[in-house]
């Protein structure tokens, strides 16, 4: 990996967070900041986010959404985020969005964007996906054109023992002009 | 915009690049790379790239699926690169992907990681949307379960007329625990 921005390249989604650190208001506004300023297609900036601190009653409510297999490690953390794209036009509720195809790509930029921050800030971000959708949506008064998406558990990482990350080589992710045609070896080292 | 990584706030979507710069393979590698370490659901990377540096026969046939807007200066930028998520099972191209339903997203967080790379390297994204989805998957030999998502016009960007980048109000974006709830302002300063 070589050259590879350190924030990059050493980004982990940990598994073990402090559960005494408290995030800091500083650092949670620049978090959000950052999944703000991320590009979208037609700046049409499709993402919302849900926020709850740990020890709020806010945090109590989402615990009780995650799967057991969630809960077992996200409620350390110092707080549990969750992140929402616009899945069709706005239907009256006042932001005045362009609904974009691009949403969900757009939501996934951005939350990259809070992960990086998260990185730069000595925090790790966990994304999970085992949590009751749809009870959140209703619970937190999500509106019907916006989609519940993947959660993120952010917080002081205490992992020590590190699984060692995998990846599909990159021969099978980039293609050089068709589908298939290997990159040139002059172009990938 | 305090505290914010220098390499995101600082980010945008220049409309000018240098003709005459040249993409080094190995700034190539290190955004592919970027790319390929970013976090998917259930590390699935349901990811592609399809690559064509500016000058070769790939980028010419590139240059004529894109839209009259984007022609006007895409085609400067040193590379196109194509994003792809996969859309569907596989169906047999041997990649063995599990498909997920997170795969836009997760193509953004890709993307977004590849974008701040190149802003490390001194390089610029702009990303688009206007060119022939259809035919690129066709003239690409683009698999039926492998959706063509955005263009990313990588390169030097030489924009010395900066527009000021906007955004939706943090209080639009970000809600505590509800949505429509603003966060609170000893939270969000």
């Amino acid at each position: 990996m070589t050259h590879l921005l350190p924030l990059l390249r050493d980004r982990r989604s940990v598994r073990a967070f402090d559960p005494d650190h408290v995030l800091a208001a500083t650092d949670l506004s620049s978090l959000l900041e950052a999944a703000r300023w991320a590009p979208s297609a037609g700046n049409s900036q499709p993402w919302a986010f849900l926020v709850a601190r740990r020890g709020t009653a806010f945090h109590a409510d989402y615990v009780d959404l995650l799967a057991a297999s969630t809960r077992r490690w996200a409620p350390a953390a110092s707080a549990l985020v969750f992140s929402l794209h616009q899945a069709a036009y706005d239907d009256g509720d006042g932001l005045d969005l362009a609904y974009s195809d691009y949403a969900a790509y757009d939501l996934g930029q951005a939350v990259a964007h809070l992960t990086v921050q998260a990185s730069h800030l000595g925090l790790s971000c966990h994304q999970f996906a085992a949590f009751d959708h749809e009870r959140l949506a209703r619970e937190a008064g999500v509106p019907a054109h916006w989609r519940v998406t993947t959660g993120i558990a952010v917080g002081l990482g205490v992992e020590s023992d590190v699984e060692v990350r995998v990846r599909r080589p990159l021969a099978d992710v980039a293609h050089e002009g068709r589908f298939g045609n290997p990159m040139s070896t002059t172009l990938i080292e």
